[in-house]
């Protein structure tokens, strides 16, 4: 397999197709403008300077083209940074597409799909099957693609099912381990607890805020939404309000962004599933780029933490 | 004018009707059973006990039940308590009604009802001027008799209107100290802004919280109710968005409520309007029972302060 | 099966042997002694005054002493209150024993320690296999007896034991869906991370805190033993390190007690599992007192919570 | 008009007069010395470097010295930055002074004398009237001359006086709406409130803060003078410890300043006009920058929170 | 020496002066008035009930009345209580004085002045030396009577003088061991630190807070005092600056009530030395009531701590 | 005597030797390598820069190699950097030594053993004497070593030593002062309190954190090792455990690291000791750098504060 553009060491060469995620034009001392690049493929990024561009260049290398460059890898600041030595912009005759220089869940959306279509067949209550349903139905396509946010967590294509379908596993267990939970409830509201994120941020490709998710923000959106969806399926049971209950308190608290925090069981359990499926997504990908006996990074998400992979943990 | 309840001393005679606003029996030391009610009148409220209550007695005056009495004004732990000499429950032929003995806007409805739809007609933004006027056509009888909350501040009959109607009075004088305000986009939100209590409060006479007022909270259960407005109404601008994002920004701060901040010039106006205008009645009606010279007793919901009346003030 | 004292209402006429569980000597307003006494058995407890006592009935009616009463529930304050009409102290002829009044874990001692001894048998790391099982080995009476708690969670005889292997079962779990995890590790912080409580709590029938537990707190204490067994044991790998961090950790932050966060895969794992098996314990047996439709008492340990059991929930 | 410097573009060039705000010297990486300017004129401020500089030039192109330049606008980091091509310091005989490239105030200054005036005029208690009158009359102008701080809100030429007499016409209308407030008293706690500013900040061209002003702080400074101002003047009433406790609290809470919270109704209200004029001094200005439709840069004084300017606003 | 009423044990028969401290009227369950008493001489204080009084007594046995009496010391609620069998006012032929039943400083107001008077003759600064002198001087009665606060630490006769004398040899100590210390300025700013409770407090028997107190609080009254003070005196050098510094900061934050933090070596110094002392002064008054081996009660004023006194100390 | 590094100003020539504190490989915009070196002697660090370096200089030029030097001080950034002329790594016949090029504590190792020594001679209570002398024994190396930490206080060689040394002094005034104290128990806790961080930090040249002094601290590793010695000694009475709550609480609250604050006497006192001797360090190295009338730079480790000189304090 070909070695992706996360794995380069400084003082490697480099040639091959790779995707520009933003592009910023800067002027040397002298006044001559350069642009700065974010290049990225399914692996991960590095940032590459491009000296004495044209006016042409400007309009061209720009965020979301596909590049085929040659360079080398530096180090400038303790980061390593690509020289670029040739570049042109990818051509319909070179058969790449985005897609493949973004990042995938480890899981392939079929697989995530069927998982989703396997738990709403076990649920027994009609109501919340067939709210869940209908969502599922009417955004199937999104969030087989969509990311669980724009950073720190589950933050690659097909990121927000992947964390959902993961939930699932944990609830399915804790279900059978205290046997007073109400499934069906735990699993609709792990179902629906983000969908809201649709709404909320732009895409996949480089993913920032709506004006609906910054004015709003994921929750009180979803919250609207069950219940309308609610209204157009005839439902009027209390499951309806339960549900947009464990939607709107599974951030937990008032200062982490639920104005209510869970007051039934299920939605108490929806906060905890949660965290433990981000934390245990941002902690395996930071501990499988060390080696045993080092530390990790500064984890920003979890409380600028650096954690430690033991020296007699095998490799 | 009579004399009201609110206003008898220690030592005082009293006779006349009354309203149990809440009952509840106990035990002597040697066994025999008496009721602790709460009696109320449009001014107040006072403690009375009831002893050697008989099981009839203890179905006929319960809550909510006007009852005619005569008694003394005695003292019991620093508080004065109403020790009943005479009592019976009212009959049809007394002619009282429960609105009798509950405290309401200084200000009518009819005049408060006028304000608003004065305001309504001054809007020019066709969007914004249908959603209100929708709101307060579904909701006209409740806008005119609930309470602005359950304690605290305009905790009466039409307080909510009375709140609304003060509110939009500032809003009007602030509209022209800073021209750059949009007024039609201020007066909206002031007018939705509480609307979700109809939904959130239990009623009138004995306030207190639904469940879906417990589970979700005014501000969330407004959020929803605009989508659905709008969507009647087939309404789709950005108005729509703006409104609720002014109902959600209210309360100014996540740990207060708000899961967004404020992030519209009218939206942060709001907010503090809305403060301003609870305060005032508050301290209005905290310091109009003190004498100048003399401090309040504690006010809980403003950080439990004690406010002082200079000794030039005039009575 | 006999109705326990947890159970009986106003009015309801009680005979038969309960437990002591605090006495308290007042004088009446007239200068006679009295008693009160909170008498309790396997499944709750009550308030009781003993009037008109003699110098003997005080020597004699005190904590931890069995008795037999025969008595009426009264109310008194808002609370049923227990009225003695006779009493007398148990004798050895009555073969009764304190254990029988007091609560137990759901689980047989047998079937926990099976749990235990099944878990450490799992466990492919000597090290620390060794520790764990040198500590079950210590204290195996003791974890089988002890509450995990005074009060809030699994605050009954066997509550430690139930507390750990409920959260074993839950470890298992996770540990099969997020492969990464070191199951060892996991198992091994899960049983060690509360043992410090043997120590810090004064024992089973009136839990209290010991000198040492006031002065230290569990998890020093805890840190300190798993340091002076490996001496014993001659264990040196970094596993000793490693487990007394997952206990000096396990509480999350500073302000809950650990001086050092989780900075450890597993370490940040088990302190969600203790929160969650906790808060599930406590959750449970809150709910399982109420009815579909019905709120919770407010639960002190969660935030002074009420909890809502849906009405759609089968009872 | 000629356009001022704050609405250059990238490539516009540049000629006329600049006042130097802050001069900074440093070197090249080949050791030659060069300097940093940051020049304005009344419209907004822009970088300027200044290269191959001489030991006289070092001395001549330094703070509050105004120049003539030509240059061009170029772009450095994301910020436009000046550069120079042509430079000299200004002549007396080109007639251009300080005071014509500073911000200020859009009122005119004898406008705000007179509406201070005004309202002394309207005041009716004697003592307040008299400690007002002789501070107008001690500070005049300064006054009319300092900003209303340093940054943040009313960072102007005038700035002060613009805030008081803003805030005066807001108090005027809330006086009318709640006719319990006391105006004597909120116009003069308005009128003396930020006074202390005077001697807590260096001046109006590079406002900084005096020794006083960062060893005591103008709040705690203006209650000092107030006392003695009240000495002076041989008042003696409640007054004067009224207005130093509006003063003192003006900020609201010991987090914020004010060691003592407003315990008196007007010194309540003075704090919430303080921050609304504050505020909407601040998001005018913010938003008066951007188009419908766009969001202000964040704004620190606001928690770091970025506005909306809606999409249906007039331009 | 006589046994003071603070060391009686239920079961004791009392007979002696005492002062009544607060004095308030009931009325028993059968509408009879009574008089709860609180007693108290200078080692402590007890309650105490007189029941069937006359309107004549509720006017004799009031708050700062001397009375003797014979009674019994009963348990009520789990507190002491004195049960009083015979009462009488003090005459003037009994020859007993308020200050006989009140709490003082366990060093003479004769040895707590000459400590002052020393260490103002070893300042060397002229200015600071003055403006201590000068406040010595008008205050010296007060300083020698005040206790240093109301309740919590040095609230006794001569408290403030005690507190002062007290932190003064604390700061002779460190100012040898660090000799940078400027300790004309440390000795200055003890002495005056606290003397703004002259005014903040009502006097020495039952002390409340002042007006002034409540509205303004000791520490900006002092700072202004201190203003005065120089102009008063013609001094002017940076000293008045710097003590009125020390003065506003010695609280150490703002959230404690010092608008400022200490920006002076000694300021900082003054706010450790202040805790310190007060923190002394409650711990040892806490620990000599009890026994090795023991817990105090909790200390409102320390986070509510209890603390232990060592098993091994000498009682 | 020879001018230190840290009072070159910029201009100044320099030719001597230096040690390396840090070394760090960079690429110039051509892509040539440069190292970044951090240079330093025993009164203060400078930046430089070496150009050009060779595959071997980079293997040379290392942090803890000696090295001499000539070279100009030039301005980078605003702060001073070393441009060096000429280097080589210093040689056995140079006869320099690591210790010459650190800073050490103002006074000797032999003054600060004998001190230790006096005070455990002074100390009464057998127990305490004998853990405490053990421990230093175990660590007088060490003791005598090590910084008191690895920045902010006492970060000098045998800085450890002069902290403890210095709160001893301060301890024997307060035990004067206050005579409850138990002396004994305090020098105890005052000698054994930061003992753990010979453990948590890694030396005294390029100080770092431990594996262990990351994952547990130096708190609990020191309560840990206090029990292993109490063991070892055979020592069991209460003195033990009071001892390890002394070093447990010494942070003072459980943010600051300490899970249990401080419940004896004597731990509260050593909280405060610490805290005075920590800041009277900072604040007089920080004072002694600048002259009256002016402010020190802002102090991490004292909320940030910038501290200010009087201007009649002498030089």
């Amino acid at each position: 397999m070909k070695k992706g553009i996360g794995s380069y060491l400084v003082g490697d060469s480099f040639e091959g197709f790779v995707l520009i995620k933003e592009s910023s034009r800067g002027l040397t001392s002298n006044g001559k403008p350069f642009l700065t690049l974010i290049l990225r493929d399914a692996t991960g990024e590095i940032e590459a300077k491009l000296w004495d561009v044209t006016k042409e260049d400007e309009v061209i290398f720009i965020a979301e083209q596909i590049i085929w460059i040659t360079g080398e890898v530096n180090q400038f600041r303790g980061k390593p940074q690509m020289k670029i030595t040739s570049i042109r912009p990818s051509q319909p005759t070179d058969g790449v597409h985005v897609s493949e220089f973004i990042e995938k869940a480890p899981v392939e959306r079929e697989e995530l799909m069927e998982k989703l279509t396997e738990t709403i067949f076990e649920m027994k209550n009609p109501n919340l099957q067939r709210i869940v349903r209908a969502f599922i139905k009417k955004y199937q396509e999104a969030i087989l693609t969509y990311p669980a946010a724009s950073k720190n967590h589950h933050e690659y294509v097909s990121g927000l099912a992947h964390h959902i379908v993961s939930m699932l596993a944990v609830a399915k267990e804790l279900g059978n381990l205290y046997p007073q939970i109400n499934k069906d409830l735990l699993y609709a509201g792990i179902i629906l607890h983000d969908l809201g994120k649709l709404k909320e941020l732009s895409g996949v490709v480089s993913t920032s805020y709506t004006l609906e998710g910054k004015l709003l923000g994921h929750i009180p959106m979803m919250v609207e939404e069950i219940g309308h969806m609610a209204k157009e399926l005839d439902i009027e049971g209390e499951e309806v309000l339960i549900l947009q209950h464990m939607v709107l308190s599974h951030h937990g608290k008032k200062e982490w962004g639920s104005p209510t925090p869970p007051l039934i069981r299920e939605a108490e359990l929806l906060h905890f599933i949660d965290l433990i499926d981000a934390k245990m997504n941002m902690l395996n990908r930071a501990l499988e780029k060390v080696k045993p006996g080092e530390f990790t990074g500064r984890l920003f998400a979890m409380d600028n933490r650096t954690f430690y992979k033991p020296s007699f943990e095998k490799e």
